[in-house]
C-alpha cells in the first residue's frame, strides 16, 4: 500500500506543481486601490510599526505567518537528502498548517546544514514571522540550534520533530495509564531510540513527572560513556534511569509498563513484551514500519498498542499538536513556545477522549478530528497568558 | 491628497491584518489525501529531487515563487526605518507581483543591515525560491550585495530599486527621443541623484548605447574625488562625461536634451529647464514630490515631462517592469536576470505605445494596461533561452 501512495503521490506532485499558494487580500486594479495599499499610502502603516513595533502583529501577516524552516538532514525516514529534496515535505507541512489551523506557513529550505550558519539565518528572517517551525534537523544539531534560536529570538521557535511528538505522545500516554489503572511517577518507562524525538520525550516525560525512565540507544541503556553516547545521551543519562539498569533494550523492558520506540522496524521482539509487566503499555512509532506489528505485540501480551499508521487504533500523529500549538501561540503573540504551553496541549488533547470513549483502541482523538486544533489553540492561548509570555 | 490616502491606508491596513495569505492548492481532508500530499507518499517526490536537484521546479513551488527580502534601510522616501517597519511595503510589492503576473511572493524581512549577513541569510534561503527581488536597501551596500548574490546564487537575483527603475525609465526614454526626433547615441543626458536608482539608470543607458551622460549627487557633477563621492559613483564618473563638464546641476544641464531626476523636490528649477535644448525632455521622478512641477517644467519650456506620480501623465512606475520581468524570468527557469533580458523588456515596454499613440503625453503604457506583464514577460523569456541562463 505504502508503494501505491509512493507512485500516485508522485504522479500528483507533477499535476500539482506546488501545494501552496501566495494570495493576494486586497485590490491591485486601479489607482486608488494601489495608492491604498502600495505607495503613497503604505507610508503611514510603516511609520506606525516604526514608532512602535509591536504594531506590525496589527498592520501586517506577521500575527498568523509561521515559517517551516528546514535543512533537510533527516527528512521523514529518508536521512540527510538536503533542503531542496525535503521541500515536498516542507510544503505538505505547510498544507496541514492552513487546513488544520488558518496558519499561514512558508517553507524555508536552507541551503547550509552549518549549526552556526542556520542560527544566524534564521535569526535574520524572523521578523516577519509570528513563529518558526523547525522542521526535519537532524540530532544532535537540533538540539543546539532550537535552545539557541529559542533564546535569541523574540518569537516562538519550535521543533515539531521533538516536542510535536512528545506532547502527542503524552497525551497517549496520559489516557493509556488512566485505562491500565497506572501512575506516570511510578510507572516503569522505557524509551528506545535516543535521537532528537527520543530525548525530546524523555525530557518532556521527566518534566511531567515521570518517575522511573530507562532510555536505550542502538549501543544500549544510555550511560555517561562518551565513547558510546553523545554529549545530548550522557546528560539524559545522568537525568533518568533511578534503579541503574545496565545492558541492552532486553534488559531495560524486563518488568517495564510502557515501551515507547523512536526507533526502527522490529526492534521490540514478542519475547521483550512477554517480559513485561501485567497490562503492558507498547508505542511502537517507528516510521514507515513500527518497532513491533500491533498483532504480534497484543499476541505477546500487550493490552495497549499505539503506532505512527494511520490503519492502526490509537496513531500517535503529530498533526494532532502542532497545528493547534502554533495557532494558540499565534493567537497569544507568544514570545515563546514554553513547558507550560506544551502541558497545557498534552492535558487539552488527552481531554478530548471521554471517560466514556476511553479504552484500549481509543486513547487519542482522530487525526481529523475537527474539535482538536481549535481546543489546543485554547488551552496554549490560555497557558502562554497565564505564564507571562503572551504580547496581548 | 497623499495625507488623505495616508489616514485611509493606516486605516485599510488595520481592517487588513495583512495583505497576503497562503492557501493550500490541494486538500488535507481525509487519510487518502494526507498520504498523497503528506506522508508517506510524499517521499516519492523528495526521492525525485534527490536524484535530479532540477525537479524543484517540477514538484514543489519553488517555479513561481519569489522572496521579496529588504532590510528595512531605505524604505519608500522614509529612509531606514528598519525591516519589521517595512513589512507593509514589502507585502504591498508581493499583492503586485500576485496580481500583475500571478507569481507567489513572499516578505522577507531581515534583522540586519550588515552587508555580508545580508549576503550569507540570502544565499541560505534561496533554494526554496525561484527569484529574489531586494526591495529598498540603502546605497552603496545595495551594489555589493546585488553583485555577489547575483554571483553565488544559481536564481536571478534583482534589485527592483535599480534596474526596475532604470528598465521603466529606458522605454520612457526611448519612445521620448522618437517624439523629438533625437538619438540615444547623440542626445546630452543629465542624472540628477547618484543614489542606487541614479547609478542604475546611468549603468544601463551606458549599456544601451548612451553617449553624452552626465551624473549629479549632492555635490555637484560626480568626479574621482574620493572626499566628494563614494567609490561607485567615483566608478561611474570615470565612465561618463566625456565632455569633461564640471561644476553643478546647473552647469551640467546647460544645453542637455534630457533631465533625469531621481534626487529631492524642487531639484530643477525653471531656470535650469530654460538653459536646456530645444524640445527638452524631463523626467522628474523624486517621489513623492518631483524635482519639478510639470505645468512648470512645460512653461519653461520643456517639450516632455513624466514623473512618478499617477495623477499626471507619463507616469514612470516600476510596475510595468517588475512583475513581468520576474514571470519571465520564472516561466524561463532563469538562472539570471542578465541585460539582454533587461534590454528586452526596455524594448517591449516601449513597442507597447504605437507609432499612433505616441506622443508628449504618451510614452509609456498606462500601468493597468493588461498588455503589459504578458508582453514584457515574453521578451524576457525570450532573451533568457537566447542568451544561455534559461533551464528548460
Amino acid at each position: 500500500m505504502c508503494m501505491d501512495y509512493m507512485k500516485e503521490s508522485l504522479r500528483k506532485h507533477y499535476e500539482w506543481k506546488g501545494k501552496l499558494e501566495v494570495t493576494a487580500r486586497v485590490k491591485a486594479d486601479s489607482r486608488e486601490a494601489l495608492s491604498l495599499a502600495y505607495t503613497p499610502g503604505v507610508a503611514a502603516p510603516c511609520l506606525e510599526i516604526a514608532k512602535d513595533p509591536s504594531l506590525a502583529y496589527a498592520l501586517t501577516r506577521k500575527w498568523n505567518t509561521v515559517a517551516v524552516v528546514t535543512d533537510g538532514s533527516a527528512v521523514l525516514g529518508l536521512g540527510n537528502i538536503g533542503a531542496l529534496a525535503g521541500m515536498p515535505v516542507m510544503e505538505g507541512k505547510c498544507v496541514l498548517f492552513r487546513e488544520f489551523a488558518g496558519v499561514d506557513a512558508v517553507p524555508v529550505c536552507l541551503a547550509t546544514q552549518d549549526t552556526e550558519e542556520i542560527i544566524a539565518t534564521v535569526k535574520n528572517i524572523a521578523p516577519s514571522y509570528g513563529g518558526i517551525n523547525l522542521e526535519d534537523i537532524s540530532a544532535p544539531r537540533c538540539f543546539e540550534i532550537e535552545r539557541r534560536l529559542k533564546a535569541e529570538c523574540d518569537i516562538p521557535v519550535f521543533h515539531d520533530d521533538q516536542h510535536g511528538t512528545a506532547i502527542v505522545l503524552a497525551a497517549a500516554l496520559e489516557n493509556a495509564l488512566k485505562v491500565v489503572g497506572k501512575q506516570l511517577s511510578t510507572a516503569r518507562l522505557v524509551i528506545n531510540g535516543a535521537g532528537s524525538a527520543g530525548i525530546a520525550i524523555a525530557e518532556f516525560l521527566l518534566d511531567m513527572g515521570a518517575g522511573d525512565l530507562v532510555v536505550c540507544d542502538r549501543a544500549g541503556i544510555l550511560s555517561e560513556d562518551a565513547e558510546k553516547f553523545n554529549p545530548a545521551q550522557a546528560a539524559l543519562a545522568a537525568k533518568t534511569n533511578p534503579r541503574g539498569v545496565t545492558g541492552t533494550l532486553g534488559d531495560a523492558v524486563k518488568g517495564a509498563d510502557v515501551f515507547i520506540g523512536v526507533s526502527a522496524k522490529g526492534a521490540l521482539s514478542e519475547d521483550m513484551v512477554r517480559s513485561m509487566a501485567r497490562d503492558a503499555v507498547v508505542f511502537a512509532m517507528a516510521n514507515p514500519a513500527p518497532e513491533i506489528e500491533p498483532d504480534a505485540a497484543k499476541r505477546a501480551g500487550a493490552r495497549i498498542v499505539a503506532t505512527g499508521r494511520s490503519d492502526h487504533p490509537n496513531q500517535i500523529n503529530n498533526v494532532l499538536a502542532f497545528p493547534g500549538i502554533f495557532r494558540g501561540a499565534l493567537d497569544a503573540r507568544a514570545r515563546d513556545i514554553n513547558a507550560e504551553m506544551q502541558i497545557a496541549a498534552v492535558h487539552a488533547l488527552a481531554g478530548l477522549v471521554s471517560d466514556d470513549e476511553r479504552g484500549e483502541e481509543c486513547i487519542l482523538p482522530l487525526a481529523f478530528d475537527p474539535r482538536v486544533a481549535p481546543a489546543v489553540a485554547a488551552a496554549v492561548k490560555d497557558a502562554a497568558v497565564k505564564s507571562g509570555v503572551a504580547r496581548l
